[in-house]
């Protein structure tokens, strides 16, 4: 019965969206493939919006993953850095749920957690994690790994008890 | 060398979307459609976000508006509710620019300011002025007006100053 699940991670921005795909099977992890989507800061919204849209549809089209995760907004109190994450949020959540995706959300310490065992971390505690739980794993910069990080919380919750356990013995 | 120019007003939101179509040639508004679409509360975000962008789509298809233009978000201290908005903006903003259209941004007071001369005003006021422009003008809701009245603002920014006459005159 069991089937490899193909999940694609998103760590969502206006500026830069990374993404990060991996294939589970049973209990183990599988590195596919990751990369940043980046917009024009020179360009009118719309227009970046479009940009975000258009690259990350095209990832989606290449990968084909079966389940989508994007981490959940951290609410702070720069309100216009709030706002324009939630429109790039917006773009970045549509783009796998109308290909057909079930789309989960989960918190930025729900991730660190599944990743790193704890609930806060360094980004480098996050790369040295994944490349333990994914040898062939790659990556360039801090987003796509965080896009990666998402992808196996998804792994992980969605996975039940065995895949925690292994997660648990990394 | 004047053309009709279509517009489509946009007022985003998560729970309710409204939006107005117009046409504007020289100094004359012409009210063509106005409308609300909705999402279901009851279902996950993504879902959501999908139910606003197939819904505008289909507006947008209907009524293959020129430009579009859409109010500018206020950011309040509500940082939750920003980052809604901000979900459902973002979403509202890519349908018209991934048809091929101009997404001009409006602030809650130009838009006001266009429609009823000054930069505040009771929705009752904005109702009103939207008869006297537009005779034929139908909406139902607050939401479906304000984009209507984004329409006009738009219209009046993008005529220059003859429209301004008018709209002064009104």
């Amino acid at each position: 019965m069991t089937q490899t699940i193909r999940i694609i991670g998103i760590d969502p921005g206006l500026r830069r969206t990374g993404w990060g795909v991996i294939d589970t099977l049973g209990n183990s992890l599988k590195f596919v493939a990751s990369g940043t989507v980046t917009s024009d800061g020179d360009m009118d919204l719309a227009s970046r919006l479009c940009q975000l849209h258009d690259g990350l549809a095209e990832v989606v089209h290449a990968y084909r993953p079966d389940e989508a995760a994007v981490e959940q907004t951290f609410v702070n109190k720069d309100a216009v850095a709030t706002l324009k994450l939630g429109q790039a949020r917006g773009v970045v959540m549509l783009v796998p749920a109308r290909a057909g995706l079930p789309v989960s959300e989960y918190a930025p310490n729900a991730v660190k957690k599944a990743v790193i065992g704890v609930g806060h971390g360094e980004k480098q505690q996050i790369h040295m994690m994944l490349k333990i739980l994914m040898p062939k794993v790659e990556f360039t910069g801090n987003d796509a790994a965080d896009a990666l990080a998402i992808a196996i919380c998804h792994a992980h919750h969605r996975g039940g008890e065995r895949m925690r356990r292994v997660l648990a013995r990394a």
